[in-house]
């Protein structure tokens, strides 16, 4: 197909198409004269996953690149390549070197430890949760911390939902593009789920029974 | 006190301090000559309120005096008042006028519906869910849907959990102040310990036990 085509079917416009092309995102199409080139399938999907990783996972293009890049390494299985574009979503909160940063920091090992949780210590969310957990300290709240327990069982069962259903995906770049998707979506969804469980459980005639 | 046993112990700069005094977020202090004024633990727990709905919960210095004005409305109980925190905290997504958010929408309200929750249609974080169920419809990821009922049910968990630590506070400003700050850092802590809990299912020996 011609690369207005593939603008129509991937639902994005030529001049971004073209910027990707020449970032090295997308693959060229096979040139058929001076300044036409045709493109496939192929290029429809991998566009759709350059759009997800960019306008929903909120992947700068250098992070694209290098996601991209790390996707595709031979003999990387599509669980694994997923792992890594996870990765490279969650921006890495900056170090504080204080007091309330050691002892969240110590939180979070402890809590990992006693939910015997396989957490690489190169998974960048230990930071995001030492970096919440630090503020709490900051702020005189670490009557908080008693409900981490209650969040991870909650956040283990809604993981193991997320990782059935990944998995049902047919092939390599749609498992990737599912991840990248539902690893941002997901988080605001909870959020959104809470916010409503909050006002029922505040007020609602469900909040005394199992509802 | 003076403002600078204030300003120590709330932890907030002099200039921060009178820049809401100028605008009206903290009460001003008890005059005791024309150039100085004496302040109480009132004010320590009203500025650490502030800074919480400004720092933590991310809230302009308006949205913070409209919350405020709200909290103290005469015969509010401290729960309405978190709630209309609450309210004031999540920003209303744009409404895109397209078949996508049609769908979503009918999808928010459906889901309500079919798990019975009290949630007003004036709660913002509806906006939030149709938004990011529009985004899975446009991108055509509508197998995820099938995740929600699973998602609602540890949403649930999360907030009878978080509702009945609130109530455990002592006054008005310390439940108003934990409701702030544990709506925002809640979903930060969530959305780690979900990523802790992705690379543990893909990953650990826990996976395929109860861990």
């Amino acid at each position: 197909m011609r690369i207005a085509e593939l603008s129509r079917r991937a639902d994005v416009p030529v001049p971004t198409i073209k910027f990707y092309l020449r970032e090295g995102l997308l693959f060229p199409g096979e040139r058929t004269s001076h300044n036409q080139a045709q493109y496939t399938d192929g290029h429809v999907r991998r566009l759709k996953l350059i759009k997800a990783l960019i306008e929903v996972g909120g992947l700068s293009v250098a992070a694209t690149r290098h996601v991209l890049g790390k996707m595709y390494e031979p003999g990387m299985s599509a669980l694994d390549s997923a792992g890594k574009a996870q990765f490279a979503m969650t921006t890495p909160r900056p170090v504080i070197d204080d007091e309330a940063w050691k002892a969240a920091s110590e939180q979070t090992d402890s809590l990992i430890e006693r939910l015997g949780w396989a957490v690489r210590t190169t998974n960048p969310a230990r930071q995001t949760l030492t970096s919440a957990l630090a503020t709490l300290y900051r702020l005189g709240h670490t009557d908080q911390l008693e409900l981490l327990d209650e969040y991870a069982r909650a956040a283990r069962q809604v993981a193991r939902a997320d990782l059935a259903q990944v998995l049902k995906e047919p092939d390599h770049d749609r498992l990737m593009e599912t991840t990248v998707v539902w690893t941002a979506l997901g988080d605001l969804v909870f959020s959104a789920l809470r916010r409503f469980a909050h006002e029922d459980a505040a007020y609602g005639s469900s909040s005394s029974s199992e509802g």
